[in-house]
């Protein structure tokens, strides 16, 4: 071996297994070389691809999903040699669970079986802000408890957004943005003259920042939901020829694929991307299956029309409302169509913009929160406010300013307490909306209903489910944060209520609740 | 003429004229005896049916719709002579529009061509409590801007009204009420044990104590839609045969027909009324067209299932909502379907009662008022507050304590102020819920659009209409009961918005706007 090899540190269950090789800098490494290797394992072997980082450096990422001893062959374009080596997985450290995977059809769990609720935030290019904005959002995400962002590979230029992104992600030079108004940014889409790129030339510093970023993610619990193409552009990186997207897309799975906290968001508002056609979804979805060796969770998110959510490359519904009134009240229709997990990735933010999805109270957006959950389904933040139009969280990240991600973060809790993994709608009389385990026997064995009413102000509820079995009651103020324990009822009983917007009952066989455990 | 005949004191427009008649009053008047007159006048001839009001004597009115000489011929079947007479129609008093009829497909007018927007309230049985109690409804009606009342003939048996009415409908006796709690209610529904009634003769004390009741309302502009049967019953009137259903339906339409403000509500939650099937309505709303001699608008509500409001005796929808959450975003498939006005008659109550029809806040309820007047439809008020129970608006009447009655007055102000008769919404940019006159040429000429911006928020506004007209620009804070004139704009413009929920804008063209007339 006549190349140096270096070993990524991380040789745990689940980790990034890294291998560096030196090779030609001369020519376009990104288009004339590959590399490529195999993994095995006992358990697993895994085919996958690396990358060109610069400077004469190739890259092989490996994920492994077990643990014990591993081997890989690495085969390249500038050697004829193959590159031996083998490593030994070490469990996963704590807090590593491993990617997250779809579970009981509408739901989503952990590789190691733990449940996760998605709760989300949105902040479409924090990346790409200063190296302070980026530690203050991850400061932020860390206090609240977001366990998912959504954010841009690609630089954002829209509304409240028109600064440059802190690099570029090809070689070349954009267009001078110093022209730009709020007024008048609609005349720069797309390609915008005066751009110069290179979509043959990564700038490999670009997606070097953007993996530290997912790193920073992973470290406290929170998925990277990395939305690839986004119709938000004035340097022409949304009407790429189909070549520079698949070379874009060879290289961020290999760059990326091996971190288990990345979901492919295949597009943002993809029905606004009047260059690519259905087609080309299709292909760029199946260039992901073929690149992604760990079939990372995978969807589309629409701006009108929803996706064919049916395709089956789409792991979940990544939804955005429908109307403005029609937000969630949808989702048992959506569930039944697709039979897959229903995510509202854009179901309005907290904020005062000027535009409809961005200016609802942080009360509404926690009711919809809840509406959504006890439906059986997921919502995602954001924040819209415009106090301080240079940090907007759900553009810049920064430092959340609203009152509604407190009150997720409850909700989170709340969530976390649900038998076995998700809820979904029971239906019960008209104005009773009401969520059960959708594991059905375990719905059965708990005895769990939680209900919410929403907007809704009941002086009193009364509750019948047998006539023998206890029931422990929870009142929950899903505003002010608070469980209220009630006790244990038995046959019809009725349940004092506070006559305010927001509440919640939680209702379990008091011998499963946590009182006896 | 061997018999007395007394003339009724109000020959105006579209007041009611009496004759009255000495009868037999042996046997049984009710179903041996009939009456029944011909009223001629230069523009019309009305044949009309009279009624037994006990102690032998007989009555038949008539309302005329115009001016000038009347003549009269009755006949009955207790005298083989024809009584004849004549009498001279005054013009309307003030406040006397006439009777509420449908204009321009989807809306109201006065049939002397005032536009009436119906702002409705509900108390189901507010006519059968104390001469007080009354009092205190009228008196809070008018201070209210209600101009409907939705009320029910019978007496009412649910939840929060097990009262006895003032009196009862039939010679007999009712079941002792003492025994009813609000928790047993449900198992004296229907006719149940210990009532005894003749359902061949009524007490006509009862009915001229409700006429007196409608002339009341009309006397303050406010509509009786008389809600004929309804479900809410211990004493058996909701399952009477037909033979008693029709005797019923005679006598009222008899009694009532000639007051100007009455609406027939052939039932309240039809869908309830499990002793009554499809045919049995369409076979009663054919026997009221047939003993209306004032074709008065008529509908039926539903509690489920709307009901086919393509009939052709059906004046206008008198809808329930269809869910908790789809209230008001089904108007415009609804007016598409029936070409008829839609009124929400229930919409839910502000409240706090344990229901989930009667237990939102008065912001929300305004919100739903609002978002169906933008969409071109009516909704309908009530109030379910517990603190008093004895004294709920929405059963009995008696005082408006809740918020939501000030802002409903305010909303008729705006709608009173539409060019033309009735709004239409307008297909604008997704978050822009907009009116504009349902006919199009005064659209068209004023350039009115009453934007709405519900639970949204918006900072600011940007519109553009066209390059040349000045419109005028008020915003309306519909909660808090403001308008404020924002001056003359031309081409495309911005408007601060206060950044609060539930503002409106309204546009028209400065010519055309109050501050030109």
């Amino acid at each position: 071996m006549d190349k140096r090899i270096e070993f990524g540190s991380s040789a745990e269950r689940w980790g990034v297994f890294e291998v560096r090789l030196s090779g030609p800098a001369d020519g376009n490494p990104f288009t004339e070389q590959s590399i490529s290797g195999v993994f095995r394992g006992e358990n697993e072997s895994v085919e996958t691809y690396g990358f060109y980082d610069g400077s004469g450096i190739y890259i092989i990422r490996f994920m492994p999903s077990f643990e014990g001893e591993y081997s890989f062959e690495i085969r390249s374009s500038f050697s004829k040699e193959t590159y031996r080596g083998s490593f030994k997985v070490k469990p996963p450290s704590k807090n590593n669970h491993g990617p997250v995977r779809t579970a009981n059809t509408y739901h989503f769990r952990y590789a190691d079986g733990t449940a996760y609720y998605p709760v989300g935030t949105t902040c479409y290019v924090w990346e790409l802000q200063s190296d302070e904005m980026i530690e203050k959002t991850l400061d932020a995400l860390e206090r609240s408890g977001f366990n998912k962002i959504r954010f841009c590979v690609f630089p954002k230029h829209y509304i409240y957004n028109f600064n440059e992104p802190r690099s570029y992600p090809y070689e070349g030079r954009p267009m001078d943005s110093s022209v730009l108004t709020p007024d008048n940014f609609n005349e720069y889409g797309g390609c915008a003259e005066g751009n110069s790129w290179d979509l043959t030339r990564f700038e490999p510093g670009y997606f070097r920042h953007i993996e530290k970023c997912i790193t920073a993610l992973g470290r406290i619990g929170v998925e990277a939901d990395v939305i690839l193409m986004h119709p938000y552009d004035r340097w022409g990186f949304s009407k790429m020829p189909r070549s520079a997207d698949e070379l874009y897309i060879k290289y961020v799975t290999a760059r990326f694929g091996a971190f288990r906290n990345v979901w492919w968001s295949l597009a943002n508002e993809y029905d606004l991307m009047e260059h690519k056609k259905p087609e080309d979804w299709e292909h760029y979805a199946s260039l992901i299956a073929e690149r992604d060796a760990y079939s990372h969770l995978c969807s589309i998110h629409n701006c009108y029309p929803v996706y064919d959510f049916s395709r089956p490359w789409v792991t979940h519904c990544s939804m955005q409302k429908q109307d403005i009134y029609r937000t969630a009240c949808e989702i048992n229709e959506w569930r039944e169509k697709y039979k897959k997990p229903v995510v509202l990735d854009e179901i309005a933010y907290e904020g005062n913009i000027q535009y409809g999805w961005g200016n609802i109270t942080a009360e509404e957006l926690i009711r919809r929160f809840w509406e959504v959950s006890v439906r059986g389904a997921y919502a995602t933040h954001g924040e819209t406010y415009t106090e301080n139009e240079d940090m907007i969280w759900w553009a810049h990240g920064g430092e959340l300013c609203g009152e509604s991600w407190k009150r997720i973060k409850f909700l989170l809790s709340i969530l976390g307490e649900t038998p076995g993994i998700g809820l979904r709608e029971k239906q019960m009389a008209w104005d009773e909306l009401c969520a059960v385990p959708d594991d059905e026997k375990l719905a059965e064995e708990t005895g769990y209903h939680l209900f919410y009413y929403s907007f809704m102000r009941p002086v009193f509820r009364k509750y019948y489910f047998d006539d023998s079995v206890k029931y422990r009651v929870e009142v929950i103020d899903t505003w002010n944060m608070t469980v209220e324990d009630r006790g244990v009822y038995t046959g019809t009983f009725k349940i004092d209520l506070p006559s305010r917007q927001y509440i919640a009952v939680r209702i379990r066989k008091a011998d499963t609740d946590r009182a006896q455990s």
